[in-house]
């Protein structure tokens, strides 16, 4: 048994990304953000839908068609595999902690 | 976009499932409990694995073997295919906020 608010980081400059599971068809993924985004020219192109909650902090996710939403405490979203996003800004004054998880 | 502490059901006397993701490979699913167990006889065996993290109150889990583990507010546990386990109890004061992330 391991608790996902456990082995926080101390070096908050950079993202942390650990991975929970991951098997043949499925990775969930923990994120540890402070004030990062996506660099402009960063857009993520996945191979995998994935699906992602903020637990703690907020962050917003801008699409390539325009559309941006803001996710807070609870807050979960699909995105459909290919579908190219980026992430707009996060918290800058607390941790935000997001939980994804990768599938085909 | 949605938010996984809306629409908490009124009825607690019973627990509640809800599926966030359903796919081929994997589903995503919501469990909201208040005091529930599993029925003395009511080992679940199950096909998929599982992974399971407690967002919101408490819960004990008991394996086949004896082994029982308590989760709190962050804990998460990996649960392989056809491990048998049951509720033993969960929080009869307060919800008790289970993401479960079932895959093959």
């Amino acid at each position: 048994m391991e608790n996902i608010y456990a082995q926080f980081p101390q070096d908050l400059t950079r993202e942390h990304f650990s991975d929970l599971v991951q098997s043949e068809h499925v990775r969930i993924e923990r994120i540890i953000s402070r004030g990062q985004s996506s660099p402009e020219s960063g857009w993520y192109d996945q191979e995998d839908h994935e699906w992602v909650i903020v637990l703690e902090g907020s962050a917003g996710i801008r699409f390539e068609d325009g559309r941006e939403i803001v996710l807070r405490k609870g807050d979960h979203v699909k995105i459909p595999a290919h579908v190219r996003h980026r992430v707009s800004h996060t918290d800058p004054d607390n941790i935000t902690l997001w939980l994804a998880v990768f599938y085909r």
